[in-house]
């Protein structure tokens, strides 16, 4: 074996170099309270501290990681930080990193079956584990008609419901004749912003997405969908799509699905929920009746990415008919055609996704389900809900403050009741102060304060001490008003 | 502070299996060339070993490990063997697997520049790096009028392209009102599926994308399209977006582009030039003829994560106004509202793609130009196409093989002169064989086999065994005829 010169690094190199990275890792990790959760620099700081152009010649591997600390660091805004209770979470966990790596490390592009079998067949199992574990219906199991997917997010997952339903509506023509402007999707006023970019991307067009109106508790009020479906198809509109949620972005309000899916048997649309944060909780018994009515659904998301310990990007999408989404999907050149695929007796799973390439995402939801067991996971997801009713006890119980919404699960919405001013301005200083965390939404159009309870490590002592500084802040900044 | 009772790893835990991880994988890569490229396993093998369901109870990780050798291993294709020609490579490196191993460990999802600002501007930098080193125009620069993103795949880059095209055609109304079957795309009979794909989802249609013919070489044919344009608007139609290809995926057929994007300038059409795996050659300034015509185009894409050094997915996508793809692109919901994207000084990504949240891509990609330098990437390019070239020769020397198609670059396609029958007997034995690994397509209408030379660590050896292996097979398959 004659080698030739090379510029890769050396066997030895990589592992005395990953070793530097795993252990630089779980030294940030470690040290992880110390940074200001929200990144503190300013538009330009980071590129002003890069070079204007890549090296001629490679440099050493400690450079770079002295850089990462350096350069990159400052700028991180602490996604992992038991301090931070912004948006919805997008946690992590050790087994997940370690699948991630063994994933990047033997560098599999599953797009079909024979790419790599078990890229495909490890998804497929975990998806199916996964359909029990959640109490959702048996036809979404790849041994029914139906079956599971990673996407990488929920928008992809809802782009992807929303084309399979324009397909089935228009007797599978849309694809090949385009949009005529007629067909209708329907979603609530609270629905995630990604169904808006999906009915702009699939022609469908944002005046043909109706918003149903919501109920005090934010959720979708089905009698007003009803009337909507009517008077569209009264007008010779095409109904086609309808998106509930399980947790909403704004309050995590969650629409009567039962209801819902009734109506949407009742005129034969598609049917998708979106739960992508929320769908996480009913791991525990005592949550699983957020999944009330799943049986009448013919899509459905959530993310292990946003609550379930998994790294980003990490969506899992089921469907009840499986042919109706390949038919929507599927494209099929010379360059990728193969004995296992025309054999029928496989998965590819391009044809359930728009990307034709895909990761071997399925490592890491793999390793975190067996790392903590299903006990493992209803414990934390468990006690992520107590620590945010706490919260929500210890807000209704200050005189300042008052709820926005109702606590069904991990997010509190809140206000202090001097006004936008005054919460937006508590908002920034607690930012500002990197000792937490938050952002905010719009309520019955007033600026409200969200509090979220998902990060990995957060215990009774970070939500203690949040509570305590947004008192503080509360004080200075009713003090100013 | 008074720790809770937990499931998680400990930091000790991490840093030891952390370190196992690292090992195996550098002993995966050591004993890569042990394994059958092509997954020998048969359908329903790798599921038939796992559980029916998931664990109760969390396992240790030494049983992890044990299952991906035993279980997943068997199950992958390998497409860092140094003997994977199939398809397009999907190359990786040690330096790529560290920097994605950092990116997991980080953890931040980079959807706004404010969820972490370093997550955006290294992009934006290392983007902007990019421009000069593969000779693209100085428009596709963040300080002028255009700018990069990292997308996931190639698939997702043409269709924020065509979108972006769909909605300048119409002045930005199809996003509001929904496709009206009368816009028009067009692109050569070899252009990449994943335009057809994006035809579909974007309500265009597959019936209004035109599939222009090639000449000989299988290139596009300028005068045809300009033709069919004026076809089509006189028949009262919209054009609105080209797809150029610079490297097709069957023959790596190299499309003409400045003849097309004077048509497109003309007409005023989007174009757009789809470079996926060919791009990374122009990192050699021999090479970077392939780049002619650039200035002219509105959209660009290549991916390193093909041939450049760099763990899947990373595409690399520019366009010449980042205005029009924004205002295509974007939604604004009230949670996702932040000071830092109101005062406009800064990039948010979410704008640029189809997915709000997103990885810290950028650092895997940074890690590779700053190990490698732009020597060093530009010495393993230039040395994969001659051993390309150097597997050309030998096949146009032999007289029971043809060329199938020129070889610009790191792709033969060439074929048995025996027929269709004997060249799909020589691949499959081959890749039965578990030897090597490629795959084929079909150029005027026949069969023809590709090797594309691209895997990180494929050396001279390498190719000339491949090439001893295909006349050995060859041998036996013509015997059989």
């Amino acid at each position: 074996m004659s080698d030739e010169k090379s510029f890769h690094m050396t066997s030895d190199e990589f592992r005395r170099h990953g070793h530097a990275v795993v252990d630089w890792i779980a030294d940030y990790r470690d040290r992880i309270e110390s940074f200001p959760v929200l990144s503190q620099v300013k538009p330009g700081e980071v590129r002003a501290a890069l070079p204007a152009s890549a090296p001629l010649h490679g440099e050493p591997f400690a450079a770079l990681l002295k850089d990462v600390e350096k350069i990159i660091l400052p700028g991180v805004t602490h996604w992992q930080s038991p301090n931070f209770f912004a948006y919805f979470p997008s946690n992590n966990s050790a087994p997940s990193i370690l699948g991630d790596l063994l994933s990047s490390g033997l560098g599999v592009q599953g797009m079909l079956w024979s790419t790599s079998p078990a890229c495909t067949e490890l998804e497929t199992h975990v998806l199916d584990w996964l359909v029990p574990m959640l109490g959702l219906p048996e036809k979404f199991l790849s041994s029914s008609t139906g079956g599971g997917v990673m996407q990488d997010t929920a928008s992809s997952a809802v782009l992807c419901a929303l084309l399979a339903g324009r397909e089935r509506a228009t007797s599978f023509t849309s694809n090949e004749k385009g949009c005529d402007g007629r067909l209708i999707a329907y979603a609530s006023t609270q629905t995630h912003s990604s169904l808006e970019k999906a009915a702009m991307i699939t022609g469908i067009g944002r005046t043909n997405l109706r918003l149903i109106e919501v109920d005090k508790d934010f959720a979708m009020r089905p009698a007003a969908l009803a009337r909507q479906i009517e008077t569209d198809k009264s007008a010779g509109l095409i109904p086609c799509f309808v998106c509930a949620t399980v947790g909403t972005t704004s309050s995590n309000a969650i629409d009567p699905v039962p209801q819902i899916g009734r109506i949407c048997r009742q005129h034969n649309l598609w049917l998708h929920v979106d739960a992508a944060m929320s769908g996480t909780a009913a791991l525990c018994p005592e949550f699983r009746h957020i999944h009330n009515g799943v049986e009448l659904v013919d899509s459905y998301c959530f993310n292990p990415h946003k609550w379930m310990f998994t790294n980003f990007d990490c969506n899992c999408f089921w469907v009840a008919d499986r042919k109706a989404l390949i038919r929507t999907l599927s494209i099929q050149p010379e360059y990728l055609r193969n004995q296992a695929t025309e054999s029928g007796a496989v998965i590819d799973y391009r044809d359930w996704h728009i990307q034709l390439g895909r990761r071997f995402r399925a490592l890491k939801l793999w390793f975190v389900i067996r790392h903590y067991g299903v006990e493992g996971l209803q414990y934390h997801i468990h006690r992520h809900v107590q620590l945010a009713r706490q919260f929500a006890d210890w807000v209704k119980n200050d005189d300042r403050f008052k709820l926005a919404a109702p606590v069904p699960l991990n997010l509190v919405c809140f206000r202090h009741k001097g006004g936008d001013a005054v919460n937006q301005t508590i908002m920034e200083c607690l930012n500002h102060s990197g000792d937490l965390y938050l952002t905010h939404t719009k309520l019955d159009g007033k600026l409200t304060l969200r509090l979220c309870v998902g990060q990995t490590n957060t215990q009774e002592r970070h939500v203690e001490r949040a509570w305590r500084r947004i008192r503080e802040e509360a004080e200075k900044a009713a003090g100013l008003a």
